[in-house]
């Protein structure tokens, strides 16, 4: 036993545990941990990811706004999201019926299958989940206009492999392939540790999308503890409301989302951050 | 330079810096640290509790709901807040005549003064701060019924000095000395790292006062981040709409609070705390 930290900005965050897996891939360093407080959890390149008992913040808050928010669901993309858990929150929702989910890096899947079982869950054997191994921001290139209900980017920082997940090019495409009434959804940053880069993305949602809202939560492994997610959509912005049924369909499974809580998270926008993204 | 952290059930969060001074009271030890991150900041038995760059999280989601939605705003109590932070935010309203602050522990005060100015800036020379060395619990017990229109509590974490304002008889005296109109307010620990605190207090307050609403935010620096705080009232919830006029005298100097972030805070309830709270 010892601290397994991740150090950013003059800042540590560290959970009592230990190490029990460490591999490189092609594309990162990635690291399984066993920690006190939060069971198994993940490091890319020494940054948190996720745990066991610490995952649902990030998760739920990530996938319900936009798949209670869409017009359709049936066809969603998820790019990223190697660890499974963002697959696993889409496909509680009935109404998905493919789940595309292209991950980068498939030594994150290996090991989040072996050592982190419960964030994919069901997820990785449901016959709706088509998981490929491979580059998302070709993917979005490739895929055709109107094709998805719901896209979703579930990317780690932008540095390394993420770092085109960023950047107007791709959200032009991830605008492109959604259908009429569709819902784009990305984390994006934390708007105190990663503050110009949150406002960065949410500008450059509003100009690729015409509008782009962000919603504020909690990751308290993340840097500040403190994330935001931001939600945009081809006509106007369905993803504020969520449509009733569906609310209903997952909300008594969720730890920390619900209807109520969504509401407050979009309206609870630091004073700060409203000025500087009206300014 | 060092790391100085804090640990708490597992985890811990430390910033880079160095002990610039320190020394025990008859309460507490008190530690004044000067941290790469957020400059000066404050340590009471080695438990963060605010710094120079990282305070305004804190302060200002404590005092603004009560002080924009109490029906008069003419006589305040704090007990605690010895760090000044949460008087200076107070005496931003014009309205407030006095300003009683009743802190236990005179180092506190002493260090703070002298190594975090700009945490009670210039609240400790303004005539309306009547400062007492003392403690709280007996204030509020022996303070006349009616006798104020805003009573707030900015103490540490249940153990040590703080234990006593966590319980009955405390919040019952506070009631009573609260004029109609009047508004409680305390902070009331986070949701996550001292979930059963939290629900306990809430639930009792909601006992003592009939109701009382919780609003979540962010402390970057405080276990797992995310924090609360607690309002109550004597007669219905004035502390959820903040008067439009006291607002927009303190608005445009705050980082986190405006009237639209208290609303999303309010709301903000994480799905299995409502849940527990509704039990």
């Amino acid at each position: 036993m010892g601290w397994i930290d991740e150090v950013f900005d003059g800042v540590r965050y560290g959970l009592a545990g230990s190490v029990i897996a460490e591999a490189e891939s092609p594309f990162q360093r990635v690291t399984i941990i066993d920690s006190e407080r939060y069971g198994k959890g993940l490091l890319l390149d020494g940054c948190w990811m996720t745990a066991e008992r610490q995952e649902r913040h990030y998760h739920e808050a990530l996938v319900h706004p936009a798949l209670c928010g869409a017009a359709s669901i049936e066809r969603v993309l998820v790019i990223g999201g190697g660890d499974g858990g963002t697959a696993r929150e889409c496909l509680r929702h009935p109404g998905v019926q493919q789940l595309d989910m292209v991950e980068i890096d498939g030594l994150v899947v290996e090991l989040s299958q072996k050592h982190l079982p419960s964030l994919g869950a069901g997820a990785w054997s449901d016959p709706r989940l088509q998981l490929t191994i491979g580059d998302g921001i070709a993917w979005a290139a490739n895929a055709a206009d109107a094709s998805y209900d719901v896209v979703i980017v579930d990317g780690s920082d932008p540095a390394g492999p993420a770092e085109g997940l960023f950047n107007r090019a791709f959200f032009d495409h991830c605008r492109r392939i959604l259908k009429p009434g569709g819902v784009f959804a990305t984390q994006s940053e934390s708007p105190e540790a990663f503050r110009q880069v949150h406002l960065d993305m949410v500008l450059l949602l509003r100009e690729v999308f015409g509008q782009a809202d962000p919603m504020y939560g909690w990751v308290p492994m993340y840097p500040s503890g403190w994330w935001s997610w931001t939600f945009a959509a081809r006509d106007g912005r369905p993803y504020l409301q969520p449509q009733a049924d569906r609310a209903a369909s997952v909300a008594a499974g969720c730890e920390i989302w619900s209807p109520r809580w969504q509401r407050g998270a979009f309206e609870a926008v630091p004073a700060a951050i409203e000025r500087a993204l009206n300014a």
